[in-house]
Formats: structure tokens, C-alpha cells, sequence
């Protein structure tokens, strides 16, 4: 059924906490009479023919259509062959760029302030190929496959982001001194990129050297791009700079304007289903959504809302500080985003 | 000549600032009555047959003979192919460990207070294999190669220095979510370690898991072990947490009992020559020495003694926070040894 006037996004509430801080964002769009409906899906792998694992078709459909997602966490079943879930994702609909901002939250107490950056993983090669040998008994091998296309895209979308978000800076995150030839290629077509993107400031770290200043003084840091296994660790470390996983937004962006934003906190079945959960992560991600699709000012409300809540200090989830239940913290965004309208 | 009850070092005192905090070193070691004399050696690599770029034969013969190095920062030559100094002296000497202690230091202040961590770093093979090929036309691999006897190696090395150096955990640091075989294979090798060291404690983390608890709260972690790419970002991140390179000492550990402790920061041209350097991390890196060699009561005198001139704050270089000279600060310390005598 379509609205007029409304966007229709797949919502994968996924397992654990995720159906619960999902009610949690959908209660809080509401609120904000954010322009959206959802359209919920599992996406659980299931086997096609072939014993190929896959999305079931009717997420994969939705997803087609709407081309937006927004995703809880999700656990992997055990069952062997069975891929993470996670990358799964990644590759079924191409979802290219990894974008992880860790802007600092007033009032949320980390050892660093004023953090204000963004990773840009590449999300479909380098050190996650999948393609290992034994070559002979005791010695193994794993490939790192760094293509020109990939990182060619990678770089202009990092560019283009910089850009589009009023951001002075991008940084490329490599280790062209010890891989040569496939983070030499990515370095190159970065360095391509900034070719064409004069107005924005371009420098190259290594690696090692970037999460040395990181932890020093994350402030210089801007916008920051990457091959994936990089992005993996950096985007971690810079989530524990402005206070894990619980409060740090994600956006996969994948060809033709598909892309799916999640939380990339786990599931905690240990606090499942008990309205203790924090929303924020998940919250966050969909305020990155609503750029993404062009609705800033349900996003601008949003975020206020969430970020004076957190400032306030008196309704906070446990794992923020204090004492009050999933439900009681949604409800006081609610609330502060209906004054905001 | 030899000198009855000395042991004899070989001292690569390095380029840039290397020459005067090995200067600083020798004289704080001569306050504290160290039984250490010092065979100095340059090491710039030169060609030999076939253009094959090697350490020179003398420095190579004293480093042979005597066992133990101690190396100031070496500046890699740009001639084109020549080889990066410190793979080529990894490589040179089969230094297979990399030990960094991070240690938070008294008085000087870091977001962070009591680290007290050790990251092992499996020093020859994996990402730094050097092995590298185009496919096709904009199609580069890297060859990560991960052997059982290297992994059994730098494992065992792990679990005993945890239990020489009184500590109560090793945790290995992997991917094999990721790189099923090849950091399959070293975890294996680390569960086997931890099989026959039943008297330390062994847990398994991810990389990504190890960064973000690392920012957040780094005093839970105690020895860490690694593939190579993985120890060369976390050293550095650990580095950073306490002060940064330079009063981080590192150590590198081969085959019967050769090893060479080296200061891990640069050159720093800008201030060669002008008595402004800071010797601490080559001192530290001198006292992992002092009790590599099984002298514990210098050791722990002369690293007192820097530790309380740092914690008094009356007499430090520039990069600790203070106005004085290289030569004044190591004037410093060796009065304390001297006291401590
Ligand atoms: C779950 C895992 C496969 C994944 C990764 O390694 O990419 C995760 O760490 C992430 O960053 O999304
Ligand atoms: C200089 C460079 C080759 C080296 C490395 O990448 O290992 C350095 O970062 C280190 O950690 O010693």
C-alpha cells in the first residue's frame, strides 16, 4: 500500500535486541512525522539450489525495489557453510562503501572529546576475498585481491562524500611501503581521485602511523579512506573512541543509490526481549538514512532529539549510565523531538 | 678486546638523532656501572654479488659473534630496491619476535593510566611475505602466507615469555572469522601453546574487538600475540596509549639468543645534532636488554632512574613537556644511578 508522500525502506529488525530497538526507531520516527514506511523483512540466509546459501527472495525483492534498508544486528547461525551475515549482505547487493562517522556525544563521557571523523572501508575485497590454499603441508596462503575498479570507486566516493558533507580532508589509510603492488594500486587510484577533487585536502598515512595518532589526538582526523580489512579495524577503534558500538551509526552504500544502514553492535541475547536495550546505534543509523535520502531536516530533529536526551543525562539505557528501560529513553526522544516540530 | 666480566654489545647507533641518544645511553650505562661494553657497527645495507642489498659483512660478523644488538633509528636509503632496514635486519638475523611492553609512565600524562600490556609480533611472514603478483590488467594480489612452523614459534615464544615475565595471560589477536585457513592455522597453533602452558590463562579475540576494548579500557589486556601486519598496527596503537614512540621500547627476538633492541621512532632530522632528543625509548629499549642478558639489578636502577626524573618533571626534553637538552636530562638520570648504587 503506498502513500503518497511517504518512502517505503525495508526494515531487517534482525535477532537479539534488534526487534526491540527497531520498535524503538520506528515509535521515534513517528514522532518526528518522518516521511517513511516500513516495509519489514528477515533476510536469515536460507539454501537455494545448488545448497547455495542466499537471501530469501522476497527480502532480496524488497530490497530491489526500495533500494534503502535500515538493519539490526544479526546473528550468524552455526550451521556449517554458513556464511556471516553480514557479508552476505555486502555482496548480494553490491553495498561497495562502508561509512562509519564517530562524532563525539556531548554528556557521554569517553577519554577524548571533539572526535568529529569518518571511515570509508571498502566492503567487497582485499584481505576478505575468501581465497585460501594450503600449499603444502603446514604452509597456507590467503589472497588479498586489490582491483583498480573497486578502489577506483572507493576513492571517488570518498571524494564525492568529503564534498557533499562539507568536510576539508580525506586521508588514504595504507601499507604501499610493505604491499607494494595491490595497496600501491589503491593509493594510486586515491591518489587519482584527489586529482579530480582539488577542493578537497588529500594526504597519505600508513597505517600503523594513523591508529598511533589516533589514540594521541583523534581531533586531526577528518575523512579517512581505506581497503577493507583496514576499514575493519579502524572503524572499531574509532567507535571506541566516542564510546563503542551502542551509540556509533553505520551506512553501507552500494550502486544506483542502494544502501542499507545498521548497527553494528551485537545482538545481546543476554538482555533480550527485557526492554533494556539502547536504541541509539540503530537510531543514529537511521538519521544517516534520511540524509542519504535527501530528508535533512527529519534527520537535524532526530539527532537533536537523541543527543539532547543523552546531554540531559536524566533518562538513560544502563549501558549509557543510568537507569531507564529501552521504552523510557525512546519515549523521551519522542517527546523532545514533538517539541522540535 | 676483551674485558673479563663484561659482556660485549653490538651498537648500531643509527642516523638522524641516533648517534646522540646512543651517546646518552652508553654514558647513563657507564653511571650505572653496567657490565656492557659496546663493539659499534653501521649496518646501511650494501650490494653485494647479483645487486643482492645486504648488512655490511663486519656488522654482520659482530652481530654473529656477540648475539645482542642494541640500534639506534636507521634512515632507509631511497636508491631504488633498496630494501627497508629494518625488514632487511629482521630478515638478516631471523628476528621472529617483536616484543613491545607498553607500560603507562608516571607523571607523564596520556589519556590513559596504568597500561601495563605486551603486544607479540610474529616478525617474519604473513602480509610482509613480499610476494605479490598482477593477475590481469587492474588485478593485484598480495600473498599473505602463514606457516605452522612460524605460528608454533612465535606461540611458544608467547606463552614463555608470559610465564618468565610473571604474567597471568596471552591472548591471540586474529581474523580467522575472516582468513579461515590462515589465521586458522596460527590460532591452532596458539590453542596448542596454551595446551602446554596450562598455567596461563588463553583467550582468543578478534582484531577489530581487540582495538575498540584497547581505547576503551586498556588495562585489561596483558600479553598479546600475532601475525605480523596485525603486531606492526596494534604495537603502534599500544605505543600510543603511553606517550607514543618515544619512550616506547621494542625488542627483537630470534633464534638461540640473538636479539637486537632497537628504539622504534624515526630519525627525526630536524633536530639531529642540536642536543634536543629524547633517549628514553632507546634506554628502555636498553634495559629489555639488560634483562634479556639476565641482568636484573641494572636494569631495574637505571629504569628507576629514568622513570623518576620523567615523574619529577624538573629536567626533561621538549617532546616529555620541558625545556631541557638531551645532555642535561641524561645528566639527570645518571645522577639517580648513581644514587641507586
Ligand atoms: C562480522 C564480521 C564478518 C565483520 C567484518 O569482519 O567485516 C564485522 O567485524 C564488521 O566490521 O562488520
Ligand atoms: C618501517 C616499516 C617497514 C615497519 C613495518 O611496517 O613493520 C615499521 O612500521 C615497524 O613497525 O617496524
Amino acid at each position: 500500500t503506498f502513500i503518497r508522500g511517504m518512502q517505503t525502506v525495508t526494515l531487517i529488525p534482525g535477532d537479539g535486541i534488534g526487534p526491540e530497538i527497531s520498535s524503538a526507531v520506528m515509535k521515534i520516527f513517528e514522532a518526528a512525522k518522518a516521511p517513511i514506511q516500513w516495509e519489514e523483512r528477515n533476510v536469515t540466509a536460507i539454501q537455494g539450489p545448488g545448497g547455495k546459501w542466499m537471501i530469501p527472495p522476497d527480502a532480496k525483492e524488497s530490497m530491489d525495489r526500495n533500494k534503502i534498508g535500515l538493519k539490526g544486528p544479526l546473528k550468524t547461525p552455526i550451521a556449517a557453510g554458513h556464511p556471516s551475515m553480514n557479508l552476505l549482505l555486502r555482496k548480494t547487493f553490491d553495498l561497495y562503501a562502508n561509512v562509519r562517522p564517530c562524532v563525539s556525544i556531548e554528556g557521554y563521557k569517553t577519554p577524548y572529546t571533539d572526535v568529529n571523523l569518518v571511515t570509508i572501508r571498502e566492503n567487497t575485497e582485499g584481505e576478505y576475498s575468501g581465497i585460501e590454499h594450503v600449499i603444502v603441508d603446514g604452509v597456507v596462503q590467503s589472497i588479498k585481491l586489490i582491483t583498480e575498479q573497486a578502489s577506483e570507486r572507493i576513492a571517488d566516493y570518498a571524494f564525492e562524500y568529503a564534498r557533499n558533507n562539507q568536510r576539508a580532508s580525506v586521508i588514504a589509510v595504507h601499507k604501499a611501503n610493505i604491499m607494494r603492488m595491490s595497496d600501491g594500486l589503491f593509493l594510486r587510484k586515491c591518489r587519482e581521485a584527489a586529482e579530480k577533487h582539488k577542493d578537497v585536502k588529500f594526504t597519505e598515512m600508513y597505517l600503523d602511523t594513523v591508529c598511533l595518532n589516533m589514540v594521541q589526538d583523534p581531533t586531526q582526523f577528518d575523512v579517512l579512506v581505506m581497503p577493507n580489512l583496514y576499514g575493519d579495524i579502524l572503524s572499531d577503534l574509532c567507535a571506541g573512541l566516542i564510546g563503542g558500538l551502542g551509540v556509533t551509526p553505520s551506512g553501507n552504500i552500494g550502486a544506483n543509490g542502494v544502501a542499507i544502514f545498521e548497527s553494528v553492535h551485537g545482538t545481546a541475547p543476554d538482555i533480550a526481549g527485557k526492554d533494556m536495550a539502547n536504541p541509539t546505534a540503530l537510531l543514529l543509523s537511521a538519521v544517516m538514512m534520511l540524509r542519504h535520502m535527501g530528508l535533512h531536516g527529519h534527520a537535524k530533529n532526530i539527532e537533536t532529539a537523541c543527543f539532547d536526551t543523552i546531554r540531559d543525562k536524566k533518562v538513560l539505557t544502563k549501558d549509557l549510565g543510568g537507569n531507564s528501560k529501552c521504552s523510557e529513553f525512546t519515549d523521551a526522544i519522542c517527546q523532545r523531538v514533538r517539541d522540535l516540530e
